[in-house]
């Protein structure tokens, strides 16, 4: 398998193509950024720290029924996924109110929800990533009603593992998001990253923020908490 | 029947409890507001138009099936309906892409969907109105996935009734805004206004603008607007 040209470049991740058509090589880099890019800082050791703990989670979501774009890790920073075409959504599920819903709907932080709830935002940088309803996304043909129940259920499935899971490690999984695409042959895949950068992780006993709001409200040591989540998942502290 | 103490003064009305406990008094004021209030004027006329428009839509809406808050128009700016407890939500019909929809996912004014949509905002000038999904609605207690089902229906069936009807009178129907309440017996009921002020309504030939965005966007004189609707509507034009 060979790194071939630049197919893009992201915030967290640079994205190669490989010999294999259906195959990508992606990069994550030590760039951190908030708040539609408005805060940004390059942070030694992020780019590793993420690019294990996704390879970490993506593989146990493998081992429990979860397909994803993750073939393999292949350097501390680097891994190998099965390419797609991003469905240009952002899809956030919430277990408990944090970030923009405890600001929009003046709801405290940590405010358990009586059932989870799956939320959409456009992933559009210049429009600012705005929410989007069920019903805007079909009519502005970005996913059909169908392929939007089908994005629902699956973040809902991921949920329920990635919760348990964390739940076991002491960790509170308060909300996330997702992003999927269409693979080659037009199936509907889990893609990206699942890390500290992508979810909100709370220590269960302590709620110590151990995720990116650690970076975007300067509340300590974006290292040293991502080193926590990876330390908790298995994965060596100092790799 | 006789008006009682002010019940609460809103932006654009003003409701009195009156002999009856089921029953209020609605007064329209000349006050004009946009931008959450950002914006404000005083526009002599613009209460009895709205109160006009507003009587005359209610009826044309009970003559075809659909039930209101609406009683009885009493003098030129004042009426008496239902009293009801508002569900505080803004439900918004669009048939055409316009105004925070155009802005929000950057498509061009006056686009038709394929469909007719249904939004909802939360009723919160301190959060200023934000918008909310059905399951946040549903989480946040404010309405259950079946009455946000009732809602949706109902806004549709206004939507069917009121666009066939401006389209007759030579108007296009783009969007609007409604609210509804429960009543004494805790049936959802239709209530607020139906006006130039809730609703986007262009000229079908020329596409002027026959509502609020001439004010929100200085586009020109706002009575004169809002008379062109009654005159059309077959209300008087300067009674
Ligand atoms: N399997 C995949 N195939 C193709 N593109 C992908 C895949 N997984 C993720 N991507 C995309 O890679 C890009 C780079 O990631 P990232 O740096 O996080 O970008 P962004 O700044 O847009 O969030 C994103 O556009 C993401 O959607
Ligand atoms: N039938 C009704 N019974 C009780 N309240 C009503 C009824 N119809 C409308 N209202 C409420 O009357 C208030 C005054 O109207 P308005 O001036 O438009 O207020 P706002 O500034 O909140 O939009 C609003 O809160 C509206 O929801
Ligand atoms: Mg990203
Ligand atoms: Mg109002």
């Amino acid at each position: 398998m060979n790194k071939r040209d630049l197919l893009y470049e992201g915030k967290a991740k640079r994205v190669y193509v490989t010999d294999n058509e259906d195959i990508v090589w992606i990069e994550y880099k030590d760039s951190a950024t908030a708040f539609n890019g408005e805060k940004k800082a390059e942070i030694a050791g992020k780019g590793k720290l993420n690019n294990e703990i996704t390879s970490l989670l993506f593989k146990m979501l493998q081992e429990n029924g979860i397909q994803s774009h993750f073939l393999k890790k292949i350097s501390t920073t680097e891994q190998i996924v099965q390419r797609v075409e991003i469905i240009p959504l952002e899809v956030i599920v919430r277990n408990y109110a944090a970030g923009s819903f405890s600001k929009r709907f003046g709801v405290e932080e940590g405010k358990l929800f009586d059932r989870p709830i799956v939320e959409f935002c456009l992933k559009n940088d210049t429009l600012g990533d705005p929410t989007i309803t069920e019903d805007q996304i079909d009519v502005l043909h970005i996913a059909s009603l169908e392929e939007i129940q089908h994005l629902k259920r699956k973040a809902l499935a991921v949920n329920r593992v990635l919760s348990d899971f964390f739940r076991e490690l002491g960790i509170r999984l308060v909300d996330f998001k997702l992003e999927f695409g269409k693979d080659f042959s037009g199936e509907i895949l889990l893609a990206d990253e699942i890390s500290p950068d992508t979810c909100r992780l709370w220590d269960l006993k302590t709620n110590e923020k151990l995720d990116k709001d650690v970076f975007r409200h300067d509340l300590g040591n974006l290292t040293t908490a991502y080193e926590t989540i990876l330390e908790r998942l298995g994965g060596k502290q100092h790799a």
